[in-house]
């Protein structure tokens, strides 16, 4: 099983990929989203992986964008909680170390370990990864780096602090996409991601459309409206529910909201991941 | 009146007070969002202004993290088109220049323009204001910073391109905050934010509570869900919907969602925004 991924390897998303095939594939890393779509589109790799919401950043619509605009499935999904390593050259020490190099959302999240070391320096980097690999690309023996523990094992770094985020609730779900849809297993914990847009903005539209999975006993796992970039003044609205359409419930639901829209997909069943947001993992 | 914002002058955050109050406003940098909520609460400033949302990056569940946690009110939103600008040192020239300073994010986001300018090396920053003050700062002749049309004036650089993202759909929606609670005028288009946790997770329960509304002919103008970072497995909801508590109607459906609730604030009420994401401005 070959999974692409957008960043270098030791990005969160390349754990997220080994985490979810416990670590039996190989991964591709691309430079772009929209690359890690073509690479599956044009069988480059097996499976792409995205992220595609975080619990303290929200959720990615580009990436909700890129599922619409391309025709990849959604075949698994997967929670990694975001542990954030300190890590330096392995002939360097902290004493050493003057600056700190990480993209700055991930500088952001340990700002307030990075407060109580002030002699710290911080560097803006594109990303953690690059900037873990950065230290031995240039032998920098006063710089650190703000990366996953995977970036510090893979470019044989030394890892000098591990959990230095403010936040311990920091998790990002990561989408797995392939060529084919998914028919998950009757006997499966399944949950279905759906877009839709109504057919028109008459007030109580979405409590209808909600309607038709509450006289089902359908359970929403995750809503969220979004003005449509396409369409001024129209609104999209992306839906996680239990189930797939294996369950005859749950296809008559899609049946119905199909009806009542006038764009409707769904981008995937799959089987629900393990762990969850804020539950254990 | 004195707005605090966070990010240096220039940020986009500062152009967002410019316009809404018109340019009749001073303007107080601070360095992050924590410190935009303290300092209204200390009358430091008069009112606050925070991103909630962008059209392709999403809600910004730490500004609502803060909402919740402090006691500020909503008094405005304003949205505004992120139009991001090359700029140079004003002893500079397009040819002279070999590399481009920008937040990542500003730099993905103008990636297009970057790739058809191979020459120009990406150098990742904190922010796109301070990209932008950076060059004058150094007197450095051979970069251009990508930031707001603001920056380049605060800083008396010169305008190489303007326009040059991605996408034209690059809104951005802010709050503007204050320590008391507004009551929008009758005569005025007003909407109202609320958050609610749900009393428990039986099926249906969004749908119940959105029926509040829908009975009362009240429109849903944005919702969405997310896992409360303080309670594992529960969710937290995000509504905006039209009207506010002067109107019977909308006070008596918060009163009577407020009893369906473990939790439920009302963030504020306030004029709608002119324009929309997608619409005219």
């Amino acid at each position: 099983m070959r999974v692409a991924f957008q960043g270098i390897h030791g990005a969160y998303s390349e754990v997220a990929a080994t985490k979810f095939y416990s670590a039996r594939c190989t991964t591709l890393p691309l430079e772009r989203f929209e690359d890690v779509f073509a690479a599956v589109e044009r069988k480059r790799a097996d499976r792409g992986i995205i992220p595609i919401e975080n619990s303290l950043a929200g959720s990615i619509h580009q990436n909700y964008d890129l599922l619409l605009a391309r025709k990849l499935h959604i075949v698994g999904e997967v929670h990694l909680r975001i542990e954030h390593v300190l890590m330096c050259h392995p002939s360097s020490s902290l004493k050493q170390i003057t600056h700190v190099r990480s993209h700055p959302m991930a500088l952001a999240q340990c700002s307030s370990f990075l407060s109580r070391n002030e002699k710290l320096k911080q560097v803006p980097f594109f990303d953690t990864a690059g900037a873990a690999k950065s230290l031995v690309d240039e032998n920098a023996l006063s710089c650190a780096a703000i990366a996953s523990e995977l970036a510090a094992k893979l470019y044989g770094l030394k890892i000098l602090k591990r959990n230095i985020s403010n936040s311990a609730q920091n998790y990002t779900r990561f989408l797995v996409l392939g060529r084919r849809p998914l028919q998950p297993k009757r006997n499966v914990k399944a949950k279905s991601s759906i877009v839709f847009a109504p057919q028109s903005n008459e007030t109580g539209i979405l409590f209808k459309i909600l309607g038709l999975f509450y006289i089902r006993n359908i359970d929403i796992l995750k809503i969220e409206s979004r003005p449509d970039p396409d369409t001024p003044f129209e609104y999209l609205f992306y839906l996680d529910v239990a189930g797939s359409p294996a369950q005859n419930k749950v296809a008559q639901a899609f049946e119905h909201v199909r009806e009542k829209t006038r764009l409707f997909r769904l981008l995937g069943s799959y089987p629900m991941g393990k762990g969850n947001f804020y539950g254990a993992a």
